[in-house]
């Protein structure tokens, strides 16, 4: 009799954004195969007994590619195991999911997705920005900058065109071009942006500041999200820079729930420019 | 002394779905203020000992306005509670959230955002659709369909010329309306499409069709969610009405946290046309 392959969620990093699902889903599965971005602290959770591969395909394995990591997935599950394919943020964002979903489909491998909290929405709560707003958002664009030279500047101007507050993942840390990709593209040089780096982990950075002054940002470690738009703007009204330090430092943390370790929020704060 | 407001989402409606974090947070909470939205099975995690309030603007309490709101955020925690601003989904979609902190940092309180799982990322799990493709689809727009009547058409212009996959939340039920609209935008008539209903509740439906089909689509209960886009073709390369339907009666639930019911996923699942 055939498993059943879970694509799970695995959230933006701490532990404790994994959903409850996605936490008992991992401590019963069989086999685990994780990206390279899952964090330490998360792979911790998977029970000793199962079989755990790193499919990630930025190192150790480079040349692993999705036929294969499709090809593992039937492969565990027609041994009759509980597969979990455990992906950082959300499984359908970015992810290749529909290629893993189709091959799981072609195989008659029965197969069920667990949502995750996307780095997007990880980033926007770490700033504490909303990515909406009555007057100045009403929608939101998700891309990523991964192949920003790639990326045409007709794309650009279709995503800055559609008046969204863009959330860029992976993008790249040569600030300066995809500046002047979005300056080209439409968006005021004034816009307002940020750059969240790990973010929800202890080693979470922000850096605000505007399209204009992006090039001259530290270049802050992966993975890291790019936030930009007029919806920024509205969280800039008051806050001092030891308001939003002291915010990230108060966090409370009781009643921690057993076997689940969670990060202290000691991240640094930059207020920019 | 002060108390301190948390912003978390509630994810889509199934407590399971909620990170352990949002759980924690809301089960040491002295004052819980919730939208409509909210299942019950997740306000029945709150403890008794907290002070509730329903701040929905649909139902009971249609006059409240989002300055009484931000009024009682700020005066509970000015008594020194733990205030939780309870949000289905992620609070920083769609949900005004932005207003809320910015009355908070007038008010010098402290605040933390707690992230959730957004409907759109809980409609495509439940639907098994990835919402990217790397040929077909490169971007997501999450926007709301609430005010599709004062939604130009230079708007769904433009979103449909962003070429990114569409996660329409609170579309409405005149499906007619929305498809010409989304016709007159742009898109082919033959675009797939998906409508999801409570997605992961245990009344989940889903029902998939075509943009040009959409106004034949039976009515389903709100809350709901309309993906659009060619991503959505590749999960219908194999998939048999069974096979999906087995997909979604096949859960399994092993090891239950202690004091977190879950839903049975005995869902209803349509497929259109």
């Amino acid at each position: 009799m055939n498993g059943k392959v879970f694509l799970v969620g695995a959230g933006p990093g701490d532990p404790e954004l994994l959903t409850i699902k996605a936490l008992r889903t991992l401590q019963s599965a069989d086999a685990v195969l994780h990206d390279d971005l899952v964090s330490p602290e998360i792979l911790a959770l998977i029970p000793a007994s199962a079989e755990v591969r790193n499919v990630g395909k930025r190192c150790g394995r480079k040349n692993i590619t999705q036929e294969e990591i499709n090809a593992l997935l039937v492969a565990f599950a027609s041994f009759g195991l509980k597969v979990v394919r455990l992906k950082s943020g959300d499984p359908l964002i970015f992810g290749r999911a529909g290629e893993e979903m189709q091959a799981l489909r072609k195989a008659g491998i029965d197969f069920e997705v667990v949502p995750g909290v996307t780095s997007a929405l990880a980033s926007a709560a770490a700033a504490r920005i909303s990515l909406t707003h009555r007057e100045s958002a009403s929608a939101v664009l998700f891309v990523t900058g991964h192949h920003a030279k790639a990326t045409k500047n007709v794309e650009w101007r279709r995503y800055v065109a559609s008046a969204a507050t863009l959330a860029i993942y992976m993008p790249g840390s040569d600030y300066q071009q995809i500046s002047e990709q979005l300056i080209v593209a439409g968006l005021e040089a004034e816009t307002a942006c940020a750059i969240v780096s790990r973010a929800s982990s202890p080693t979470q950075q922000i850096h605000r500041t505007t399209l204009k002054n992006l090039k001259g940002s530290p270049s802050l470690p992966a993975p890291t999200l790019l936030l930009v738009g007029e919806a920024l703007s509205a969280a800039d009204v008051v806050p001092s820079g030891l308001d939003a330090a002291l915010g990230m430092l108060q966090s409370v943390h009781p009643n921690s729930l057993p076997s689940v370790p969670h990060f202290s929020n000691n991240d640094q704060v930059f207020l920019g420019d």
